[in-house]
């Protein structure tokens, strides 16, 4: 049988989702606590790898299991062996032909900043910051120029896996609000660090450092060394994947979930 | 000189406000940073003694000191010095008739619960939970009987020194949005757990265990034996002080300042 499992997560405390020798990451106590209801060794694959430091509101899992329980045995039951930082949301079991991490045709992710003379301390770790306020209009130029099918390589951590340095973006929202910058990204994939690069370039964009045409050079050097530092990982979330409806797995985040109030 | 601070802290890492021995509160970690600024032990008096746990989006504190420093200098500089879970947000030089606790008139606290099945991960700790719908409505009807000036010994801790239990609650307001519920309090002060054991009661009503004119009696029983349990510290915000305008200190939060987005 194969259980599907939407997953929220705060990854501050976390060496990442993937796996590691000293078990200190996400899907290292998702298995755990699965296996604990599963009476049996369980392993997840995810839609996406998030990074050290990196937050979900909505990752995607997969995995198989002999023993059969009530959906709700995988998310209450679950969440009773899991940490406080890691909830499991929804369960759902599903065909064997779905696979968490293959099946997905798209990925969003969100960046949150906060512009303010003063760092956030009871939103530490869950915002990206930067000191100044910055030229939303100028940022929402460059994020034009990255819209559609390019290599991004420009993008693109040195320890990145993905066969193909091709991605199709297809949205790059820029909201501002109360002092916030929010960044909405949906792509086929991400490469390594590309939402993070990505901002860190809008920045560079936003504080006129680059002007929004640099954005076309940057983007056609497809060279790492050419674009702005890597943002902090504290400002991002995984917010939704995608996939076939026939599947009947909708993954995509309750904003709600993570709002406090405004 | 004397100096006031705006202080916004998270209150999960520490014992409360008031400064321990083991040196592990709120206060203790401000006055630390605040004696490398000043090159001489400070000594702060906040408006309001948070339990451990509970956090502050407009904490107002005073100290004297007997060095100048531009008020920049007790913001950033003492930033640089603070935990990432404590943060000054403003400083002001005030007259020294100004005490952050004797001169302030009123104090006002908002607690947020959260209302899902599932409890929230990525806000641990920042946010009450039920597991359940609660019924608003009834709340409203509970919360108007507390309205006004009252011996509010049920709802009084019993380590509280308080000199008297009588408190005049100006304001109770219950909002509701998007599976959260959020208590607004005003009163000229507020007895020790007062706002976690108004909660506490305002959820016995809201899950039907008590009706909202079961308030009245317990309310005029001042007993605190009578009163449902005190309510998990973890949604409990302080959030703006009142001072007397002639001070000149405007202690208001900035709700953007808690808000990620909605």
């Amino acid at each position: 049988m194969r259980v599907a499992l939407g997953v929220e997560y705060d990854g501050r405390a976390f060496a990442g989702w993937q796996s590691q020798p000293h078990g200190n990451t996400v899907q290292d106590k998702l298995n755990l606590a699965l296996s604990h209801i599963a009476c049996a060794p369980i392993n997840t694959v995810a839609a996406g790898r998030t990074d050290a430091g990196v937050h979900a509101l909505m990752q995607v899992v997969h995995f198989d299991v002999e023993v059969e329980r009530p959906e709700n045995a995988w998310v209450r039951g679950v969440n009773s062996h899991l940490p406080a930082d890691i909830a499991v949301v929804w369960a759902k079991q599903v065909d064997e032909e779905f696979h968490a991490r293959f099946s997905a045709f798209s990925r969003s992710y969100s960046y949150f900043l906060l512009t303010h003379p003063v760092r956030s301390c009871l939103l530490a770790g869950k915002v990206g910051w930067y000191h100044q306020p910055l030229d939303v209009e100028a940022m929402r130029e460059a994020a034009a120029h990255l819209l559609g099918r390019h290599d991004f390589s420009s993008f693109r951590a040195a320890e990145c896996q993905a066969k193909s340095p091709v991605k199709h973006l297809q949205r790059l929202d820029i909201h501002e609000a109360d002092g916030f910058i929010r960044f909405d990204l949906l792509a086929d994939a991400f490469l390594h660090h590309m939402v993070r690069n990505i901002v860190g370039a809008l920045v560079y964009v936003g504080k006129g450092t680059l002007s929004p045409e640099d954005m076309v050079d940057l983007l056609s050097a497809r060279d790492r060394r050419h674009a702005p530092p890597t943002f902090m990982p504290d400002g991002l979330y995984l917010t939704g994947v995608g996939y076939p409806e026939s599947f009947g797995v909708t993954a995509a985040s309750d904003p709600a979930r993570l709002t406090l109030w405004r």
